[in-house]
C-alpha cells in the first residue's frame, strides 16, 4: 500500500526521473525504460535531491528483476511508511531504490529513536510527539530533522521489515521476525544501502572542519552529521594530539639536554620516561572522563540493555521465543563460545603470533648475518629486507584470515561485542608487527643508537606513507573514476547529439528540452554510489593505537617521538576528515557510548609501557656497569 | 541506662569475675580490687565462657581510669541494647570490656544484617523480625545465632556509637556523627576489639578442615566462623589448587618427554606453553563465576552502594552533611585525590621501582662479575649475595613506608579501596623481588639451564620458608607465650599458697573453695588476647600470586613448577588453615563480593605471561638459528 508521496512540490519533482513502479502494478519491462528519464545536469546542481532521498539501496548487476520485485512489494507492503522510488542508474544496468519518508512520519518515529530537541522556551528536551508543538521548527519539515535523523529514522524505519513465516527468496530461507534487508545485505543480495550526503551541511563542514586548521573541530556538527562513534573517534584524536604538546616539548628539551654528557642524559632520560608514563596515565583517565561528557551530550549514556539489541545478521543460534521481547529470536549459549574461545580461539592465535614472531626474528637475524658479511654478493644484501616483507605479507592475510574466521565462528550475537573481539585479535598481531624490530634491537642486540635510528625512520615513514594512503590514493582514485565517467557521459552525449541531428535532420522542430534532459546523466545519488565506504573507524584508531605506542614505549629512546606525533596528528586529523567529507559514501551514524575496546588496549599499552622502561632503564644501567662490548 | 543481665542463667555468672561497674555508679578505685575475683581453671574448662562474651574490647597498659569511664559511660548511655562487663584482666593491669546482648536484641537487630535463616518449612530466606516464629529453632537462644552472627550484631551495635557535639577525650575531638570506637582503635586508646572463639565450633573445624586433608574443605562452615572474606580466600585456594593437578600432570608428561631429543623438547614446550595460558586464563575465568555463585550463596552478591558504607576512621575532609543519609560526614573531592595519585604517587612508585630494579640488577652484575673470577677471595664470593640480601631488605622497609605513606596520603574514603590501592602498590613491589633475578637470567644472561635450575631452587626454599614461617613459628611463639603465662601462674599460685598458708597458719579454717577460685588465673577471653592478630589475607594472596606467576610465566623453562606448587598448596590450605584455627585471635567476619584487586592483578599476570612465554620462545628460536655463543 504505497502512500501518496506528499514531497513532490518543490521543483525537483518535476525534473526527476519518473518512478518506474508507481504502485505496485509496476511491469518488469519497464524497468528498461527507466534509463532514458535522468536528471537534468543544471537542474542537478541547483536542486538539493537529498530531500527527496535519504537512503539509496543498490542491486549488484546481475540481480534478476524478481529479486527487486521481490523486496519492493515487501517493503511498500509491510513498511508503508518508508517511500520507496526505484529508479535504474543511468551508467550501468543497476537498479536503485531511493527511500524517504513524509515529515508527518519522521515526527511520529522521532520519538522512538529518543532524539533531543530544542524547545521554543529554550533548552533541550527528549522530543515527544504529542508535545510536538511546543518543540522549535517543529512546522518546518526543512529544518527540523537534521538529514543524519531523517536518516537513521528510515533505517530504523527499513531493519524493521521483517519476515513472516514462510518468506524466502531464491535459497535465503528466513526465520519469522529476521530483519531481511541487513540478511540480504549481508547476503550480497543487496550490494549497498547508504544514507545520501547532504552538500549543504558537507560545504558548512569543509569549511569548519576539513579546512580549518588551528581551529576547535565542531564536535557536534561532526556528531550530527557523521553520528556518534565518528565523532566519539574525533574528539578523542583532538584530545589526544593536544595532550601531545606536553611530551613533544619536554622531548624536545630531553633531546637538547641529552647532548650534554652522559650524567645529564640518564638523569633526563629516567625523567622523562616517568613523565611519559604518569602521562599516558592521566590522559587515560582524562579520556574517560570527557568520553563520559559527550556520551552524555550526544545521548548514549544509557543504551538500551544489550537484551534488547537487534542480533547480527550473521548471528546463528536455536530459534526460540525470547524470554523478554516474546519474539522468536536466535539463541546460543554462552558456554559453547566460551569454550571455542578458550580452546580453539586461544590456542590458534598464540600459536600464530609466536610464528609470526619466529619469523621475524629470523628474518633479522638473516639480516645481522648478511650485515655482519664483509663482502656480500649484491642479490643478497636485499634478500633480508625482501624476505621481511613478503613474510610479513603473507602472515598478515593469513593472519586476518584466521582471525576474521575465529571472530566468526564465536558468533556473538551484538555488531557491537563482534567487533570488539574482532579488535582484540587483530590488534594483537598490528602490535607484533609494529614492534617486533625495535624490541629486537632494544632487547637482543642492544643497540641503542640503532633503536633511536630506526624508531625515527619508522615514525617518519609510517605517518608519511599514512596519510598519503588515507586520503591522496582514495582522493585520486576518486577524481579517475569521477573523469572516467564523465568520458563516458560525453560519449553517451555525443551520441544523443547525433541521434538528435539526424531526428532534426528528419525535420521534426522541438524546444532545447531534451537537450536538457540528458546532457549529463548523474545524479547526487549516482556519484555517491560510485564512492569507496568508509570500512569503520578501527584504521585509523589502530595508526592512532601504534604511534600511541611508539610514543609510550620507547619514548627514553628517542624523545622526539611525541613532536612527530603530534607533527602527524595535526595533518591527520585533517586528511581524516577530508577523506570523511570529500572520497567517501556517507555512513550510517552508529550510536556508541566509548571507544570501547580502544580503551582497554591502551591500557594494556600502558602496563607495557611500564614493563618497556623500566626494562630499557635496567639495560642501560647493565650496559653502563659492564665494560662495552 | 543498662539494662539487667538476662543471660546471668548459667554457672559462669556464678564464678565470673564481679562486674566491676554494674551501673553508672561504678567508683574508680573499685578496679584495684577486681583483679582477685578470677575464673577457676576447672571451671573455666567446662563453661563455655563466648556465651557471656562475645566481643571483648581492650585498653593498653597505660590507660587512664578516666578514658575507660569515658567509653563506658557513653557505650551504656547510647548503646543500651549492648551489655558491657568491665574486668580486670589477671596478668595485668590491663582492663576489658566484656560485650554481649540479649536474645531478644540480637533477634530485632538480626535484620539489619540481612541474614538468611532456615525456615520451619524448609528453605531460606532473609530473616525478619515480624516473622520471627516461622523461623526454625527461633525460640532456642542457644543455637538460633552462630557465634559469628553475634559478633558480627554486636559490632554494629558498637560501632553505631556515634559522638555528639562536643564529645571529647583528651587530644581527640569527635565530630558529630562519627563513629567513636573505631577511631579510638586507629587512635590507639582502644587496644583491640575481637570476638571470642567458640571452642565447640572451632573443634569441629579443626576436625573437618585442618586435619581433614584430602577432603573437601567445608566452605559454608568457614563462612559462618570466619565470615565472607576468609571464606573467599580458602574457595578461591581450593580452586586453583584443584586446577593445578592439569599442569602438574602436564608438567610431568612435558619433563619426561622433553628428555628424549632437541626437537621433542621444542614441540613439547611450545605445547606446554600454549596449554598454560589457555590455562590461567580458564581458571581465572571460571573462578569469576565461581565466586559469583559464592557471593551469591553467602548473600554478598547486591552490596549496599559505596556512598552508603562508613567511611574508614583515618578519612580525613571537610564535615558537610551527606546528600544521601543527611547525617555530618566527610567530603573528599576525587580531582584532589586523583592529582596526588598520578601526579605524586604514580612518579614516586615508578622511580622507586626504578631503583629498585638498577640496585638489584648491579647485585647480579657483581655477582656475574665474582663469578667469572678465576680464584675470587673468599670474603668476595658472597658479598654480591650478601649485598642483594641486605639491598632488598633494605629496600623493601622502605618501599612499604612509602607505599603506606602514599596510600594514606591518597585518602580513600572506604577501607575496601583503601586496602586495594594498597595492594596494586605492594605487590608491584613484590612483584620485582620475585621475578627479577629470573628475568635477569632469562634475557640477559640467557642461560635457560640455569634458569631452571634457579627457578626450582626459588620455588622449593620459598614454599617450605613459607609454610614454616606461616605455620611452625606462630605455633611455637604462641606455646611460648602460654607456657610463660602458665609459670606466672604457678608463681602467683605459689604466692598465694604460701599467703593461705600463713593464712591457715593463722588459724582459720576454711574448705578448699579459694584455692579453686585463683588457681589457673586466666580465662578464654584473656588467653585470645594474647594472642596474635589474623593480619589479613594479604600475605596468603601475596605467597600464591607470586605462585601463580612462576607457574604461568616460567612453566616453559621448568615445567615441573606446578607440580611443586601443587604439592605446596595441597599442605598451604590446612597450614593455613591451621593458624587460623589455632594460633590466632578471632577475626571479625567480613563481608565482601569477590577477591576484588588479586582478580585483576592475576589477569595482569595472565598479559604478562603471554608476552614473556612468546619472548621465551622468540628467545630460544634466535639461541637455536645463532651459533651458541
Amino acid at each position: 500500500m504505497p502512500i501518496p508521496d506528499r514531497r513532490t512540490s518543490g521543483k525537483e519533482a518535476k525534473t526527476a526521473a519518473k518512478d518506474v513502479f508507481s504502485g505496485d502494478k509496476g511491469e518488469e519491462g519497464s524497468f528498461q525504460k527507466a534509463g532514458k528519464f535522468v536528471l537534468s545536469s543544471k537542474l542537478w546542481e541547483h536542486s538539493t535531491p537529498s530531500k527527496t532521498c535519504d537512503v539509496l539501496i543498490t542491486f549488484p548487476k546481475d540481480t534478476e528483476d524478481y529479486t527487486v520485485m521481490w523486496l519492493l512489494s515487501r517493503l511498500r507492503a509491510r513498511v508503508p511508511d518508508v517511500d520507496v522510488h526505484v529508479r535504474q542508474m543511468a551508467h550501468s544496468p543497476v537498479y536503485g531504490f531511493y527511500l524517504t519518508s513524509a515529515f508527518e512520519v519522521f515526527l511520529q518515529q522521532a520519538e522512538n529513536l529518543g532524539l533531543r530537541k530544542k524547545l521554543r522556551t529554550g533548552g533541550m528536551t527528549e522530543y515527544k510527539y504529542d508535545e510536538r508543538a511546543s518543540f522549535e521548527n517543529s512546522d518546518d519539515p526543512t529544518v527540523f530533522f537534521t538529514s543524519g535523523e531523517r536518516q537513521s529514522m528510515i533505517l530504523e524505519m527499513v531493519n524493521d521489515l521483517r519476515a513472516v513465516q514462510g518468506d524466502e527468496l531464491g535459497k535465503i530461507k528466513f526465520v519469522e521476525g529476521q530483519q531481511i534487508v541487513p540478511k540480504l545485505l549481508s547476503d550480497g543480495v543487496v550490494e549497498k544501502m547508504f544514507p545520501l550526503h547532504n552538500s549543504d551541511d558537507l560545504a558548512k563542514l569543509r569549511k569548519t572542519w576539513v579546512s580549518a586548521f588551528f581551529k576547535k573541530q565542531p564536535l557536534d556538527d561532526i556528531c550530527q552529521y557523521f553520528g556518534v562513534k565518528i565523532a566519539m573517534y574525533f574528539a578523542w584524536l583532538g584530545m589526544y594530539t593536544k595532550w601531545l604538546v606536553a611530551p613533544a616539548v619536554l622531548g624536545i628539551i630531553t633531546f637538547i639536554l641529552s647532548n650534554r654528557g652522559e650524567v645529564t642524559r640518564d638523569w633526563c632520560i629516567l625523567f622523562f620516561n616517568i613523565f611519559n608514563i604518569v602521562w599516558a596515565t592521566l590522559f587515560l583517565e582524562a579520556w574517560k572522563r570527557k568520553s563520559a561528557e559527550l556520551a552524555y551530550k550526544w545521548g548514549t549514556m544509557d543504551m538500551p540493555s544489550d537484551a534488547l539489541k537487534e542480533p547480527r545478521p550473521l548471528f546463528r543460534g536455536d530459534y526460540q521465543p525470547s524470554e523478554i521481547t516474546g519474539r522468536i529470536e536466535a539463541h546460543y549459549p554462552s558456554w559453547k563460545r566460551n569454550i571455542f574461545r578458550y580452546c580453539v580461539s586461544l590456542p590458534v592465535i598464540l600459536t600464530s603470533l609466536g610464528v609470526v614472531m619466529v619469523s621475524m626474528l629470523l628474518c633479522f637475524e638473516f639480516q645481522r648475518w648478511v650485515d655482519s658479511m664483509e663482502n656480500p654478493p649484491k642479490p643478497l644484501k636485499f634478500a633480508p629486507k625482501i624476505a621481511l616483507a613478503v613474510c610479513i605479507g603473507m602472515l598478515d592475510d593469513n593472519y586476518k584470515k584466521v582471525a576474521y574466521h575465529l571472530n566468526d565462528k564465536e558468533n556473538y550475537r551484538l555488531q557491537e561485542t563482534y567487533e570488539n573481539h574482532l579488535i582484540i585479535k587483530l590488534v594483537s598481531f598490528q602490535f607484533f608487527n609494529a614492534f617486533m624490530a625495535l624490541f629486537y634491537i632494544a632487547f637482543f642486540i642492544r643497540d641503542m643508537d640503532r633503536l633511536k635510528t630506526q624508531l625515527a625512520a619508522l615514525l617518519i615513514t609510517k605517518q608519511v606513507i599514512g596519510n598519503v594512503k588515507e586520503a591522496l590514493v582514495p582522493f585520486v582514485k576518486q577524481k579517475v573514476k569521477e573523469w572516467k565517467l564523465k568520458k563516458q557521459d560525453a560519449k553517451k552525449k555525443k551520441e544523443l547529439d547525433e541521434k538528435e541531428g539526424k531526428d532534426k535532420a528528419a525535420g521534426d522542430k522541438k524546444s532545447d528540452k531534451p537537450k536538457e534532459l540528458d546532457s549529463p546523466l548523474m545524479n547526487q545519488a549516482e556519484i555517491e554510489s560510485t564512492m569507496a565506504e568508509y570500512e569503520d573507524t578501527f584504521e585509523d584508531y589502530l595508526e592512532m593505537f601504534i604511534q600511541f605506542g611508539y610514543v609510550v614505549l620507547f619514548s627514553s629512546a628517542f624523545p622526539l617521538a611525541a613532536l612527530c606525533a603530534l607533527l602527524n596528528n595535526v595533518i591527520e586529523i585533517r586528511s581524516d576528515a577530508f577523506k570523511l567529507c570529500t572520497n567517501l559514501r556517507r555512513p550510517f551514524g552508529e550510536r556508541v557510548e566509548n571507544i570501547g575496546t580502544w580503551q582497554d588496549a591502551m591500557e594494556v599499552m600502558g602496563v607495557v609501557a611500564v614493563m618497556i622502561n623500566l626494562a630499557l632503564l635496567g639495560m642501560a644501567a647493565l650496559c653502563r656497569g659492564c665494560s662495552p662490548t
